[in-house]
């Protein structure tokens, strides 16, 4: 695949558009939006090359609200969560471009095995396989498989039990174990990911398979974290274009209720 | 692919079916109702072979609530929104003998692009472009990259942009510049697709993906539009089939109060 | 693929967990928990081939409150509802060792063709006929297109019936007419899955593709033809891993509405 440094050339090209440099760094945009090549794309839909040219690329990907980090990761979450793996090969490309690490692609895919399903987890690891190899990313960066953990909020994560035991303990006791470890015992504590960001892994997921109820928890701990509420907003954007409008609309109002329940 | 004219020797073989040839026209009926082999579903469910002679192509495909030419639209949406890439290709075949155009084929992709997301398109332009290279079907044969549009309503138009303004702004000002354009000043005017068939294909692609509460406004759109209660009532079996039973029971009752709704 | 009959060195290796023979019979458990080997998984993920060993295959597995039988039928329901043909492959290998046959698995089949869709079905169909032809697994050993079927209860029958028909008649006559046959009147019917196993793929199949509200129906007749409570509530366990987090807590809100309304 080639890729082209083509920030002048579309700041040249646009004009009017003013790019918000410091924030996104340089950025290396690929020449296709999809695993497909532009040629192809236009061989079916004519329409769809000019969408991805004018407004996937040349706009919401630039757009300052959210860096291209960010997008990289909420785009790579979203397509885990709806096990699309010929898409994916092609985004772990664009993400390791923009700054996303070895490191952070791999933990992404734990992270989403308990949260979009083992299986998906597999159909990622099938494709990311292949791009590591192209790349020469080996062994020793990639996250551990039993790391120092960060340190637990013992208090937080208390409330989390004796919430959990209480509404799901008489139903699943198996649930309740699971979701303690190697749930939130291990997996949540994991360094690779910081708490931020795996947090913006979480909502993507939830987001793109229409799970809009459990983002309320997710989204405010991702703000704790560090989110902020312009790229909450921008997600749902940036969602609308890899899991489609409905989803987003979907989400909107979810996002928008916790904004306003921590505006108070 | 071998396709048989198979209208007479139905009518024979089944005898107790009126068919309403008027409304269905000549009808090309494929061997078997999957891009697998009647014999390689007999490998495995002899079963399944059954219900795909005598209800899926015998039966539901040649009921006349709902056109050939209806039903292979609705079916390319759910495959879309399912992301069925291997279904499709044969879905695709049957379309083009049922009377979709290429043309109508790409803009339904195209539509889907933004209805149920970015990769989902891009899976089904990947086996579609194959599909129209065996056809000799071409670029000139596509609908343009940036047609003529069909005029605006503005009225509607304003509403709508004043409504999701005041619902979408405060959270995500990218959502609503993105659903002003490119999609609603620019993908739903394009020509390639009537609006009956547009809204047809949202509401189909809805259903497939349980994502019912968004049905209510997209049906109205589409009876606005000149499609019939009955219409509508058999988009929801032929979804059963293609969707599964639990996004059928989950739409009809949507579906439902849109009609009574109407009936007022 | 290799298996290794592990249940002793298991025993050995883990020591403190008592392991309920009696229940789950001897249980022959694959290298890997995917269809892709330890080593695979590990040049991505290591921290996930830890899981995979620690977590799902010496633990979840071999769990006593659900079969290794039964959570094979969970496992491939789910994966069919959520159409994911690779590791459908690796797990219809292990459910033949669980003791699922081949009979069985072909009825999984073409039950799911109704409640996941008919496309779902199909990629199921394309997978197993490898396996199948792998073991010389052959046309008598799979269930007839039109068996004898089991006796129906007529007065639940009608009740049914005459509810579908209040609710679904006015709206959708077609759902209504295939509702009864092929689905309630033929395919429930079939003597190839006990009536609690067919409910049981049911259940996982909803449970998997976040419809848990219609599964308040389906586990009350699961319990009706004998599955337990305890049984019920480690199906979400299992489903946690399989279909994600979030699948597996919507669930079991519902799971628990069923449980208690039966315990008084």
């Amino acid at each position: 695949m080639k890729h082209l440094v083509m920030a002048a050339a579309f700041s040249l090209a646009l004009g009017e558009r003013a790019f918000a440099e410091d924030r996104r760094g340089t950025m290396t945009m690929p020449e296709s939006a999809s695993s497909l090549s532009v040629k192809d794309i236009e061989s079916v839909s004519p329409a769809l090359a000019r969408y991805a040219r004018e407004d996937v690329l040349a706009d919401l990907w630039r757009r300052p609200q959210l860096s291209p980090r960010d997008r990289s990761i909420v785009t790579l979450a979203i397509l885990i969560a709806r096990n699309q793996p010929a898409e994916f090969k092609h985004q772990v490309d664009v993400a390791l471009d923009n700054g996303v690490t070895a490191a952070e692609v791999s933990e992404i895919i734990t992270h989403l095995a308990f949260y979009a399903g083992w299986p998906n987890a597999m159909s990622a690891i099938a494709v990311t396989q292949a791009v590591f190899a192209d790349r020469g990313i080996t062994a020793d960066q990639l996250p551990p498989a039993s790391p120092s953990l960060l340190p637990l909020n013992e208090q937080t994560e208390r409330q989390r039990a004796v919430a959990v035991e209480a509404n799901v303990g008489p139903i699943s006791p198996g649930l309740v174990k699971f979701t303690a470890d190697p749930l939130f015992l291990d997996l949540w504590q994991r360094p690779a990911l910081k708490p931020r960001d795996r947090s913006l892994v979480t909502v993507s997921s939830l987001i793109a398979s229409g799970q809009s109820t459990q983002v309320t928890y997710h989204l405010g701990r991702a703000m704790d974290n560090g989110l902020t509420a312009e790229e909450a907003g921008e997600i749902v954007a940036h969602a609308a274009f890899y899991a489609g409008w409905p989803n987003a609309f979907s989400a909107v109002s979810v996002v928008g209720e916790v904004l306003r329940g921590r505006a108070k």
